[in-house]
């Protein structure tokens, strides 16, 4: 079969409620899942919609990227594909852009970063408003100085086992951050991440990581042994996932 | 019995999924409710929570105020009752601020003017994070310009029947509405109402009719006879109560 037509979309989901970007099995609520099925009845054949990666249980997104190969090169008004595509999907989800793309474009192997962005609510009082789309973090005082100083031990190529949650994980757990940028505004921690790739509750669990230096529970000039020992009981525990968003994938 | 403490607390809420903010009966998930329900618990005797107020089934507050009386001064620590107060209210509803007032402060009465925003948000692709706070409008072009010279004909004094949506209304329906800002983004149209108080539903009508007068289905200059015929059949649609907010009540 000749491969026509290469449509890149760009998704943003509130992913309170799903089991996260991949499909599971069937009957499992992902926004993949969602976003095939509307594709599959739209076009009348099954399409692998191509994530740029997974995205948990509870994670939300900006801009997520995938792909999907159509059958045939057919004369798709674009845009008016787009709009289908926000009519037939849940609220919680929605596609921001559609466009073809080279025959060769794989929206996970082409990608060359990511930035993730975790957000922590600070203090007592939570905003009720975004209280899904952040961590409403009710532990001790969090010293942003030693935060950052942490991060820096964590830039750069490492092997990042000890943060990854997949134990029986057989490929590389290699991977570059290129930055992580770490603001305090009067309610909120704000921890950007870019890099290279992300293992399984990577993010997640650097948060935890880092949370815990800013507590007092863990020393900043520790991580690069924790880094080392490549084993997880010795890194932080694993953010919650509301706080989490999915912000860019580059190309 | 002499009152003793009087009260003033500040409460932000995502109403999606209440009845309002007042009482109707005991069944009832309101606002109110909720809050009463936590400090008869906490005190151990009925509080009645004096509202600024009411808000719609469905309709948000940043700043909603209130006050209650407490039997006796005890030496009561405000930040613990705020702390306390929050940990028992529902994750959607948060008081913001607590102090004590004067004997004489009466959150309905005291106000001068009360703050509401209307959210319209605008295009087809809407924003998955912000659904619940914004009213999706999916309808024709709107012209702000005309919104805004209808809008300059509701500033002042006016009996508002026709923007009232109890129809057996005994009380003055003459209101004086300070100012009506209406600013346009890329993707939202938000009008923010000052008055010195709005009848049952006032503000989503005259947003309805500025919509209608914003797609080309009224005329601005008709705006000071629909005024002037008291007549609810004259004015527009009740806008969507997700996209409202009440911002501040000023004392």
């Amino acid at each position: 079969m000749v491969i026509n037509m290469n449509l890149k979309i760009t998704i943003q989901y509130d992913g309170t409620k799903y089991k996260g970007w991949q499909i599971q099995n069937n009957t499992e609520e992902t926004i993949q899942g969602k976003i095939e099925a509307v594709l599959n009845r739209m076009f009348g054949y099954q399409i692998d919609v191509i994530g740029s990666g997974r995205t948990d249980a509870g994670v939300h997104a900006v801009a997520q990227v995938a792909n999907f190969h159509l059958k045939e090169k057919t004369n798709l008004d674009l845009e008016v594909l787009l709009d289908n595509l926000n009519l037939y999907l849940p609220e919680d989800i929605a596609v921001t852009q559609i466009c073809e793309v080279d025959e060769r474009f794989h929206a996970r192997f082409s990608a060359i970063s990511k930035t993730y962005r975790y957000r922590i609510h600070i203090g007592n009082i939570s905003n009720v408003f975004e209280r899904k789309y952040v961590y409403n973090y009710k532990g001790d005082f969090l010293n942003v100085e030693d935060m950052k100083i942490a991060a820096n031990y964590l830039l750069g190529e490492h092997d990042f086992k000890c943060f990854c949650a997949n134990k029986h994980m057989k490929k590389s757990t290699v991977r570059t951050i290129n930055s992580i940028d770490i603001e305090k505004t009067a309610t909120e921690i704000v921890i950007t991440y870019n890099g290279n790739g992300f293992l399984q509750n990577m993010v997640r669990i650097m948060t935890g990581t880092l949370i815990e230096v800013g507590c007092g529970k863990m020393r900043a000039l520790d991580i690069p042994s924790i880094l080392d020992s490549l084993d997880r009981e010795r890194s932080g525990y694993t953010a919650p996932a509301s706080g989490l968003c999915l912000i860019e994938v580059n190309y």
